[in-house]
This record gives C-alpha cells, structure tokens and sequence, in this order.
C-alpha cells in the first residue's frame, strides 16, 4: 500500500520504518523537507536529526504534507497534539478526501510544564475534532496509548497486550485492524465510533505517571477478560 | 481490623461483605440508618435494597456516617462522586484524623446524560480534593477503576490483572496494598503521591466504553512489561 506518514518524530520514524519493512511504500510527510533534511543537531530530547535516520532508511521518501498525502492511499498522523490540525490543513482536505487516516496524536498541552494537561478531553477529543474538520476523511484513532517502538513491534513484550481503535467508518477500521496485527497486535478492541477517541485520550495522564513510576515507557495497558 | 465502609450501593456492599469474611469487623456507614433500613424497594438501577442484603449479612453492622467512622481503624469511602465529600463531612474530620481513608470514588457527572463527563480531572482530582479537605487523614486511591465484585474478587478473571495506588503516606499504602492482597491482588501499582489520582479517575471514560463495546463489566486493565 502507498502511505504516507505525517511528522518526523519518533513515532512517525517508528511507523514509517515498520511499513517500510512490511513492504509498503511510504513517505513521510513534513512542512518543509528542506528544513528537515538540513537539521544537523540532535532535537530537544536528544534524539538525532531525522536526516540520520532518512540516510539509514533510503526506501523511504520525504516530501511535504500535502505531496505525501496526495500520493496515498492510506495516512498516518504521526504528529504532536497541537501539531495535528496544522499539518493536516497543510495536507489538504482533497488530498485527504476518501482516505483512512490513523490519528496517533494527542491533545498534550505541556505549556504549564510536566505533567502536560489535556487541551481537550471528556466532552470532546481531538479524533473528533479531526473528523468535524476534514468530514471526507475516514479518521481511526489508534495507537496514541503507547509508546512508538512497541506500537511497530507489540512482541517486544512478554505477553500480548491491547490496542483500541475507535472511528466512524467500519471498513477504514477493518483496514486498520489488519494493518496493525500486519505489526503483531492480537487484541485490538473496537470502541465504536469516533468519540471513542476520548476515553483513549484521556488514558495519557496515568500513562505518562506509570512511565515515571515504573522508570521505563516499555509497557501497554491490556484488558483482561 | 475494625473498617467502616462508608456508602450502602453495590460497591459499598461488596466491600463490606468481602472484608467480613475475611474476618475484619465490619460498619457500612450511611445518612441515616433508620431511612436506609427502611427503603423495600429496588433501586434506580433494580438492585434489591440494602435491608436485603443486611438480613443476609447479619455480621456487618450499620451506623450513621459519624458512628461508622469514630469506631474504625480504616475507612473505605465507596460512596459516589458527589456524594464523597458530604459523606466524609459527616464522617467528620475528627473522627478521621491520623486514619487511613481508601477512597473508591470517581468524579462522574451524569446530569447530562450518559456517557458522564468528570467535574474534576487532568490538573486536580476527587482524591486530592479529598485529602485537601482532610490534611489529617491518610487519603489513599485505589479500586476505583473496575467493577465491584472484581475489587474483591479479582481471580474471577482467568489472569492477573492491576491495582493502581496512589497517597502521600507511604505506611499508609503498605496497609491498603496488603488489604488488597488479601483480596487475591497480585500486581498493585504504586503510582506515588495523591496526584496520581487523576490518571486512574481518568480511565473511567475508556472504562464505560468498553463496558459497552464488550458488553459485560467483568474485565479489568493489566499493566504488560
């Protein structure tokens, strides 16, 4: 499949090399790859430039936005929380238009600091508010509630573990359901339609407080039933 | 140990009736005695009354939220979101300075219909509000995110699953987790001071969802790593 994954963080290198590696053509997608691709310096958190890692994975394009999605058949929203609208708006509604878009992304507000709040949460969720504004889009929540390595590779850890996936469209979450047991996931629970992406959201604060009680981001929630 | 379970719903019920047969001497605290004894029909959701299930459990006695509270070692609040601070102020501070207070209670409002939203979340939570109001009592959170039965039952579920913890007193957390042991808990998660209540009051919105997507309250969160 032709995908595009939007943002060059570590959750969209992590998607981006997995599809690569499953034989999917991918390219990712970012504001200005010019830019991108001049970054030399390791990023805030210490994580090298992406243009090592676009010399370490030549199978993978990097464009912008809108050229990534308009040549997809399947988008990936690998962004940050406030990150998301923008770069959507700058993919472009048409080129959007029919897709199923995994929207990994979560509305953290860090302006006040660690731990971050929630600038949407409860009534609402940013899965919804990305289905309001691009209504042509086939949006699926999926992934946001674990960290970026385990959502490519779930087999990392010991026993199997749960990924919940919430969205208007039945078929776009068949499409995604199979994608993601395509990377090892055996559970994936399907919350309903998109506002299911609230209650997923809302699982980052004792995510964010189990990666610093447990000293590690190596874990995922499971439902035991 | 001499415990008050303070609340008279099913949560309150399950509590008192597993502690008792565990050989702790229990008082379910509520209103008014006489008015709950009183009540002959099913409640709003057709659970019997609780003059049924006291007849059934005539080791487990029932006072008034203040008579519960000054007689207890350990209190367990399993009343409702807006009913945890009336309760406890009727408990009264004095009665539970220096005690360890269990609090089960979620932050759901429902005048709005279903799904609740959560009249306190992300930068606050019932349980600090909780221990605010009460600086001499050694609030500790826990149970509060899975069904009844399950809190005192957990090897109902064919595997383990979590308890999440959180409290400012550390001794306070070694008697609750040992309580919860004795319930059959194996993985109790400490998630270290009070804050940490707003992670687990914010699984309640995944928590009722999936409730409706698998159609049965018999599961609970597992920490896999």
């Amino acid at each position: 499949m032709k995908i595009a994954v939007l943002g060059t963080g570590m959750v969209g290198q992590a998607l981006a090399a997995r599809l690569s590696v499953l034989g999917h053509a991918v390219t990712v997608g970012t504001r200005d790859p010019e830019a991108t691709l001049a970054r030399t310096e390791p990023d805030g958190m210490g994580n090298p430039p992406f243009s090592a890692w676009a010399t370490e994975h030549p199978d993978v394009r990097l464009a912008s936005f809108a050229d990534a999605a308009a040549s997809a058949e399947l988008v990936v929203n690998a962004t940050s929380g406030f990150g998301a609208m923008p770069a959507l708006e700058q993919a472009g509604a048409d080129n959007l238009a029919g897709k199923v878009l995994i929207d990994i992304s979560n509305p953290l507000d860090f302006s006040n600091g660690f731990p971050p709040s929630l600038f949407v949460k409860d009534t609402d969720s940013l899965g919804e508010q990305i289905q309001r504004a691009f209504p042509d889009t086939r949006v699926v929540k999926a992934l946001n509630t674990l960290t970026a390595h385990l959502m490519v590779n779930p087999k990392e850890l010991g026993a199997a573990s749960t990924i919940f996936i919430a969205g208007n469209d039945t078929a776009a979450k068949t499409t995604v359901t199979e994608l993601l047991q395509s990377f090892g996931h055996s559970d994936v629970i399907d919350l309903g339609d998109i506002t299911g992406a609230r209650g997923t959201e809302m699982l980052l604060p004792v995510w964010l407080r189990l990666m610093g009680t447990l000293g590690t981001a190596n874990f995922n929630f499971s439902i035991v039933r």
